[in-house]
């Protein structure tokens, strides 16, 4: 695919979680791109802002121009959300924590991006799941990331028994996220559901 | 878990492809780790011990310690491969090009790892399935990563027809690979057989 020398790049900056030292964890690519762009989406500007300052604490501050995307934000605003792109800026695309375009709001901007012809450019970070995949043991010939499960008890126990069954019909690894204060419940459904799937397993 | 001190820890060790310069896309953690380890499990000695080289020049590659695990390898032999972890020293996981355990043999030694509670760490570097996954705009909520599909064209056809429909039906970004040299051609199906599926999709 050709892209118009005259528009901006976009780069997806992956970014890190809590009191990691970005710089420990990020490779040097990053730092370069950080400290060349000027223009970012994000998904909260207060974080975005450490992030940057972290990675590159000589940047200008005031120069940023931040827009913002989260749940909030009105899905015919985001090809507003390009425009500097479309300008001649290069744009930053920034998540939360992880990887932009993995189980957060960029990857509607990246579709719009690429329907209007503009590079993308994905940098390497940390991603929790990749991270969990890598360390598991399990089968990483065929994995499925499928988010977060429902809230609802009931809902949650039966899309477990879902999952378990497609991991051992067809021996794909099943990872899903969670946030920090339903672990404890929701490790206690995992163990519950799947050790009575393990033991109908074993009277077959 | 708990892990006992006297043993050591099994790091992940990510690595680049072709001449990308490892400093640029690996973070300062990975070179602290290969200067720091003495004991590989590889794919590969020779680029193994290049790439160790290129992270870390001055490490004296006599005292490597280069064990190979790839599709030659007997799986009998993979506990042995853990060996030196049982022994108290660090052993470091490299793959050919990517992250180890994701489609790559290290899966089964980390797995054999976790049996005899050994510590495993995942480093950060680049994977070539997440940076697609980032840099696609499809939905990365949910997505599965399919390994290689059949080489048999029928074969593949029907496949890329199923990842098709449960694409459309359950909103799962697809993901495969291929070796370059196989790429024309499965570009070619992947249009030929997707072109029909989206024409079928209209007529309905």
């Amino acid at each position: 695919m050709n892209h118009s020398p005259n528009k901006g790049t976009i780069y997806l900056i992956p970014t890190t979680l809590g009191d990691t030292n970005p710089l420990e964890v990020l490779p040097l690519s990053v730092k370069k791109i950080v400290e060349q762009v000027n223009f970012y989406i994000v998904e909260n500007e207060k974080s975005a802002r450490a992030f940057i300052k972290s990675i590159s604490p000589g940047k200008s501050q005031p120069k940023l121009h931040i827009s913002l995307l989260n749940k909030f934000t009105d899905p015919l605003e985001i090809p507003d959300l390009i425009d500097p792109c479309l300008e001649g800026h290069d744009v930053g695309i920034l998540s939360e924590a992880g990887c932009p375009g993995i189980a957060d709001p960029g990857a509607e901007v990246i579709k719009y991006a690429h329907q209007k012809n503009v590079k993308v450019v994905p940098l390497v970070g940390p991603s929790s799941i990749l991270l969990a995949m890598m360390a598991s043991g399990l089968n990483g010939q065929s994995f499925a990331f499928n988010g977060y499960l429902p809230i609802d008890k009931d809902l949650r126990k039966k899309e477990i028994k879902r999952l378990e069954k497609l991991s051992l019909d067809a021996n794909q690894t099943q990872l899903f996220i969670e946030t920090p204060y339903r672990n404890d419940g929701f490790l206690s459904d995992l163990i519950s559901t799947l050790i009575k799937a393990y033991k109908n397993l074993c009277c077959l």
